[in-house]
């Protein structure tokens, strides 16, 4: 049995996210493995680095599986886009060690955010950025994102209900970009809380509206209080850019 | 009555083109004159600067149409959007003299096409590129290119079938821009016979590919015969960028 590693690139605009659930199969985990099982002897199980909600892209999502036919590690990707749904691609694939498992040997990951500030939507990228109409303050957020950087308790940014009791990460970059009436916001962190990226850039918009005031944004990552951060920021503007291992 | 000129921007990958059709309701146009229609006291009637095929898209087709109800001409861009289906958007809307004819009018248009020449799909830009995946020669194609400027009967790169007589017409130019594994084509000329730029990039890529020589070009042109001209590219990749008065 080998132990396979691929890079998956997908359009989430179809798709209840990455996990496989019970109710529909309408999920890229599960496109995934229906077809890597039709091209191996034995059912496949498929393990991504992280579960990207319903709506959410990636430019690199990685996931590895064992594989018992002896197809040249090469000749996966070919083999997989053949198959696999037009929004689900494999770009690469190599064989790793056996005990190699794309989500627990993950060291960090890089997400983008894209937010589209004009008046006018886009026909083209309507399921790829956050439409927001009101004017945003691009240098006001840019000096609110730097408050990010750093190893910090991040309670205030995950969703309730989350499980989770270490809440501590550490965000080693935040970088923003404008092109046009386009933002691109570029966060690179050793882990991430459940919604914590969509919080923080929600965060960074009502920074940008005046609604939060950049004098509180280092307050409100310390007090870590849910309810002091901004909104959660919609799915579509969201993409899984790498994982790093 | 009067008489109000729009710039659109939309998917074409949902619909039957342009032009209303008898037998389906996903035509363009049938969406934006519904629309119209319902805002309107009376029957709107929609003219397009040009027909975009089925599965073409457009940054900048334009219209006019007559308009019967006080609105505001700065509102009708924001009216129309609350009402148009998300891949149809109208990005501005001027009045204009009340001869404008958006058709009869237009002294030229650009259009633009995206080939995606790699081995690997992209999931995003499927519907949105021609996705080529052997080797194309990009230097030998813009060279290839420069045969097409300036005013020739273009015989040799119509869909048979068609009834135009007069086959003649002027490129003013056209630029091609690689970045990474894309080639973006632009072309603007004065007018554009059915199937002309879908044929042209054909044409190029065949030089690209090493079938027809960049010698031959400038005969292929001349003789006027379909037959030696390259294949018609799929519609995908064609965007109607801007429409000239």
């Amino acid at each position: 049995m080998r132990n396979i590693k691929i890079i998956l690139e997908y359009d989430g605009a179809g798709y209840s996210g990455w996990q496989i659930q019970k109710n529909t199969s309408q999920t890229i985990q599960q496109k995934v493995q229906d077809v890597l099982t039709s091209i191996n002897k034995t059912q496949v199980k498929v393990i991504g680095a992280g579960r990207t909600d319903k709506g959410v892209h990636a430019y690199g999502q990685t996931a590895n599986f064992n594989l018992d036919v002896p197809i040249p590690v090469a000749r996966i990707p070919r083999a997989l886009n053949r198959l696999l749904p037009e929004d689900i691609v494999c770009r690469s694939a190599e064989e790793v060690e056996e005990d190699f498992h794309a989500r627990y040997d993950a060291k960090g990951k890089k997400y983008r955010y894209y937010i589209l500030n004009r008046k006018c939507p886009s026909a083209f990228k309507r399921n790829y950025v956050y439409h927001f109409i009101h004017r945003l303050d691009f240098p006001k957020i840019k000096k609110a994102a730097k408050f990010f950087e750093g190893t910090h308790d991040f309670n205030a940014f995950q969703s309730s209900g989350s499980s989770v009791t270490d809440t501590v990460r550490t965000i080693k970059s935040i970088e923003l970009q404008q092109i046009n009436q386009e933002l691109i916001i570029e966060i690179v962190g050793n882990g991430f809380l459940y919604n914590m990226v969509r919080i923080i850039v929600g965060t960074l918009i009502e920074v940008g509206m005046g609604k939060i005031k950049l004098a509180d944004v280092a307050t409100i990552i310390s007090e870590g209080n849910r309810k002091n951060a901004g909104f959660t920021v919609p799915a579509a503007g969201l993409f899984l850019v790498e994982v790093y291992y």
